[in-house]
């Protein structure tokens, strides 16, 4: 399994960018778009744990656009043959009061295109064994 | 691509139950090879960001043994043709005061086994846009 192929992980890299953009606007559709629609996607976010496509659709259209901005850090995509990626960042939102966030995202390419079948976003937190 | 072959299944779900026995054990050795010893291997903790296989040894080895015994719930095991597959689940540790952890891991087979490639463990918080 050849890992990191350049023009892979060229592939995975833009639409790891393009959910960002879509986060960051709170474009719905485009953001739903990235999902891939199925009751076996998972989404774990900071503060809701989400089974399925529906219930990611139903946290998305329920959540307020205010206060999305914010810039990545430590990003990196690994890429597992053609078909697989994994992408990991961390992120601050503006006016947080520094928090750093983690996102971990599974990717896999489907026929329609590549689509992440598993996230989660957490804040870094202290006191957990 | 087929998703959850039986048999692929099978083995991630004996995999992922290798490395849950090995944790309670706090087993490090067993817990280290469930890891991909790689620099791209990444674990997000509860409370680290661990980027590399050096720095996920460092933090098993300064951790204490003690309390790691917890209890799974919504455990979904999903896999992606033969070589890929993403696990989640919720889980309570023991005196925890019903704080509810979250693990998901993204595995993938290379010729040594199943391996984990990305992990993230949170805690559910409130109060994260």
């Amino acid at each position: 399994m050849e890992i990191d192929l350049p023009e892979v992980k060229a592939e995975v890299a833009a639409a790891f960018a393009g959910y960002e953009a879509a986060l960051i606007a709170n474009d719905l559709e485009a953001l739903d778009g990235f999902f891939r629609a199925d009751g076996r996607t998972i989404r774990f976010g900071a503060g809701e744990n989400l089974y399925g496509i529906e219930e990611i659709r139903a946290f998305r259209l329920g959540r307020s656009p205010v206060g999305l901005a914010r810039t990545l850090s430590h990003t990196v995509i690994t890429t597992f043959g053609r078909d697989f990626a994994v992408a990991s960042t961390l992120f601050k939102r503006v006016g947080d009061g520094g928090r750093v966030g983690r996102q971990q995202q599974t990717w896999v390419r489907f026929p329609e295109g590549w689509r992440v079948v598993a996230a989660h976003v957490s804040v870094l937190s202290a006191g957990m064994p």
